[in-house]
């Protein structure tokens, strides 16, 4: 034992549609001590992501669920605090998988170093990182878009959207956003230089859809699924490609909705449209990650690619804060600060 | 005017639902002269292909449609019975969009001239014409079926089908076919070759299907649709290519099924399984064509590829068996024998 206390959220209950506070549990316990070739870190900053909703259900998916009473899952950025492995010493900063907790003991296998000096060590959750990657290789492998093209994308001021659409101004296309809030859509369009926003929350979205995209749309970077891809159906041009990166407006469904079943018109938009509809697990992507940084790192350092984050304090607002991840209520990369970031001030 | 007298179905009315007889009208007049540079075509055969369905509907679609009182559209293979083009003389066999009539004048662009010594004249409608290139493209160019792997193909007796089962077993694939008819289910596996056949009639195809790929499916070839889809889509295997090349369960939609919306379940399954799901039209792969005749027409000689045809006599026939076609009625490629075969008996 260490005299250090450990502060961990493990799953306690599967949620039944939204996840529920009883469904988690806080719990304190001592530091082991670090055994041969293992490496303690300290949580600096956890990454709260869509995706982590599956690792809830006990459902075979592309990766393992969380068991009841385990930590939660999750990317993090830390610092190496005692070290019995030889490529980790104290004080380096780690990227890992080393989930909802205040420590972690690592085997020092998927750890990464994180240079701390080339931009914030928080970007390594967010444009530099998992999010970046995504948005990248969705759009770019899978979109390809083209100069003059039309790209729409929801969630378009989250970790992933923001990047989408950035990325294809920079490639010459009109980019159009779809977001929640009033100030998420000016973000986009203001801050972000979207071409134009339109809110999934109006009454005419199919409408205001149409008249952003005059051309139509050529590319759809599905992040959320449910009424925004609806009304995105529609305005589809003739060999339209959709990257399906998330669909976090279904991550709670319990049932099936109710009709009517809008199955076969989809369908028949992708027959008569010449859709290429393609689902992607950025895991699967990881030959793509030296190209990725090296291009994102071109575009931070010369402004091309702003960022956003949302920071909340503390592991125990780990639970709350991804709450309203799945109900948008976070405005940018949504991160959880559980210690000091030992780069601040410097 | 010529002597001759023509005979031909319009379109009388925009089917609502399944096409009714009172939806065409068979019109019989006059031929007129051959003008400057015309070319007058007697039908032999005439291709009736679901296709054709949504050509009857006023909707913009990948084609022009049909309006009210024109001709229906076809692919046919005709004789030319009197040429002003110096591309063609009489007896000369073409095959061209001549439509659903017995003559046709025609302007001599869009007519292709047939080698009758190669192989029966209506397989130009069939394995070697337009179906059997859609089956090439959709399944080699997108499905990319790799040696091992399992492809479901639907409508397997059908025109289209037949040549994605067959060609897929020269790949070296595991074969499974949906069809209708235990007959139909038999032909695929005894004389196709198939390796297993389901029907999706029975109330346990889903069970059916998955007992017949054990390993999962890798390529479905969509021509269908409906409850085929739905029952292939739990058997998925991660990376599965969904090549969209008909859906033709849904020709006769009205109004969109009830619920459940089984859409999230599809949206979750693309993104889960990193499914490429794309529709494709064969008119925008005419590239291709060179590729495939010289493959077909060894596949053929080789006896590596059969087929089947159903040929109903005469034009007045056309508009019943294009209904049989929608309900599954046909078994093998439909043509309508609208006039005698002159390379029959030779």
């Amino acid at each position: 034992m260490t005299n250090l206390t450990n502060r961990r959220i493990t799953l306690a209950a599967r949620p039944v549609g939204a996840p529920k506070d009883s469904d988690f549990k806080l719990i304190e316990e001592p530091v082991a001590e670090v055994g041969p070739n293992q490496v303690l870190l300290r949580t600096v900053y956890l990454s709260l992501d869509p995706y982590m909703r599956g690792r809830m259900n006990a459902v075979a998916s592309y990766a393992p669920y969380v068991e009841i009473g385990e930590t939660m899952v999750g990317g993090a950025v830390s610092t190496v605090v005692a070290s019995n492995h030889s490529d980790y010493k104290p004080g380096d900063l780690v990227f890992g998988y080393t989930g909802w907790q205040k420590y972690a003991l690592a085997d020092g296998s998927n750890l990464r170093v994180i240079d701390s000096t080339a931009a914030p060590i928080s970007t390594a959750l967010g444009v530099l990182g998992m999010p970046g990657l995504t948005a990248y290789v969705g759009l770019l492998d899978i979109g390809q878009p083209v100069a003059g093209e039309t790209v729409v994308v929801s969630a378009a001021s989250g970790a992933v959207g923001a990047v989408v659409g950035q990325i294809a101004k920079i490639k010459g296309c009109r980019v159009v956003g779809v977001a929640g809030a009033e100030e998420k859509c000016r973000y986009v369009v203001d801050t972000l230089g979207f071409d134009a926003c339109v809110s999934h929350r109006s009454e005419n979205l199919v409408e205001e859809l149409a008249e952003a995209c005059p051309d139509g749309v050529d590319v759809y970077f599905e992040n959320v699924g449910g009424v925004v891809f609806q009304a995105v159906l529609g305005h589809l041009n003739a060999d339209a490609r959709i990257p399906v990166c998330g669909l976090v407006s279904h991550y709670n469904d319990t049932d099936r909705p109710p009709g009517p079943d809008s199955m076969p018109r989809f369908a028949r938009t992708i027959l008569t449209k010449r859709l290429k509809v393609q689902g992607f697990i950025i895991f699967y992507h990881a030959n793509r990650e030296a190209a990725f940084r090296e291009d994102m790192t071109a575009w931070l350092d010369d402004g091309k690619v702003r960022y956003r984050e949302d920071i909340v304090e503390g592991i125990e607002q780990a639970v709350g804060a991804f709450q309203g991840l799945l109900e948008g209520r976070n405005f940018g990369k949504l991160l959880v600060q559980v210690s000091e970031d030992p780069t601040r001030g410097r």
